[in-house]
């Protein structure tokens, strides 16, 4: 077949998922509902982020969660044990996540009114980057277990991606990994990355996270004002 | 577009990924290359388990490496800092080697007749599962630092690889990861599927890689005597 056929039908692939990835951010910003997009290698551990996250903020605000994965309902099943509403989207033979599963999930969802949508994207370095999901912005978990140089190895993640929450840093003492070479590498091909150092195991850095999703909520605030007036 | 539509073009894209890895086969064959498919998550340690083994095999036998990423040619760099011949391919935006990138980037390696090629992939859980490159057979290799589940979340992965590689093994006095449990996960997605464990860092299970190495070479020349008759 033709190169120019597979690229034609990329094309329409991912003009669709714009066009979905479009409904869900305006209902997300009708609802007033602030939708992060979680995305890193397999085994970052973006699940057990997300469990300490919603335990200590469930509180605050209304929390839903999406989890994508090939195969198994153990992460919706692992954030439902703290009381969080979680659906689970199982990808099948597909490597991301796609703004119809997200539209599908969101409506089985209670209503989160003024809260935070948390999506976990199915672990993969690459594919999960060229998908909008409607989301105020990705957050890409990397773990000090993997090396520096992934940035480099694979830019359109870290370039797509507004915040990097560099987990497992309880690991740091055992390891040989550079952090600040890490965080120069992200900022190579992304210099406006934020980025924030956590341990999901200890607890260590959440409440900078937790700041930092109060700031993200805030400036959706005027954004809204904006739109109304 | 019409799902029957994405459907046809997926067929024929992997209707001819086949062929060409049927052409690699041939020619891996007819050179007596024994060639090894590694997959992993990004940051298992693929490219540092291969380091130290191109070093401690490569008076045994020729080696080549071929080096699959998204961008860098660091781990190819890294490879011949060796002394050991390596090709980086670059995938751009693509997830995962295909066969025509392997059967382009074998052209440019030395002559290995008799010897072993080692096809590091991209590091992505769930797309390289679905390409085949024409190798002997697939090796995922899985990080102690990942977590027990993926086997069941990933599992076209595990289903298609007949080696599981358990690395950083030197982590699991300061990790909550259970062996037992991850080996029971695999076996349940490939009753088949070999395991052995290693330390890329330590060396520690190396021995026992080589001679699973060795094992499948000796396979190897019953069937091309077969062939041959």
């Amino acid at each position: 077949m033709s190169r120019d056929r597979i690229i034609q039908v990329e094309r329409d692939i991912l003009g669709k998922n714009e066009r979905l990835a479009g409904d869900n951010r305006a209902r997300f910003r009708a609802d007033g509902v602030l939708a992060f997009n979680l995305v890193s290698s397999p085994g970052a551990g973006k699940t057990s982020l997300l469990v300490r996250a919603v335990v200590e903020l469930k509180d605050s605000f209304p929390i839903g969660v999406i989890e994508g994965d090939q195969q198994t309902s153990n992460d919706a099943e692992r954030i439902r044990a703290t009381g969080v509403p979680a659906i689970q989207v199982n990808t099948g033979k597909g490597c991301h996540l796609d703004a119809a599963m997200v539209g599908a999930a969101y409506d089985r969802l209670p209503h989160l009114n003024g809260g935070v949508l948390f999506i976990e994207n199915v672990g993969n370095l690459v594919c999960p980057a060229g998908f909008d999901l409607g989301e105020a912005c990705k957050i890409v978990v990397f773990s000090t277990a993997e090396g520096e140089d992934k940035p480099l190895k694979y830019p359109d993640m870290f370039a797509a991606s507004s915040l990097m929450l560099i987990n497992k840093i309880d690991l740091l003492p055992v390891l040989s990994f550079d952090l600040a070479r890490t965080i120069e590498f992200a900022r190579r091909v992304n210099p406006q990355i934020e980025v924030l150092t956590v341990s999901a195991r200890t607890g260590e850095g959440f409440a900078a996270f937790y700041a930092w999703i109060r700031k993200q909520s805030e400036k959706m605030k005027p954004v809204d004002m904006a739109t109304a007036g």
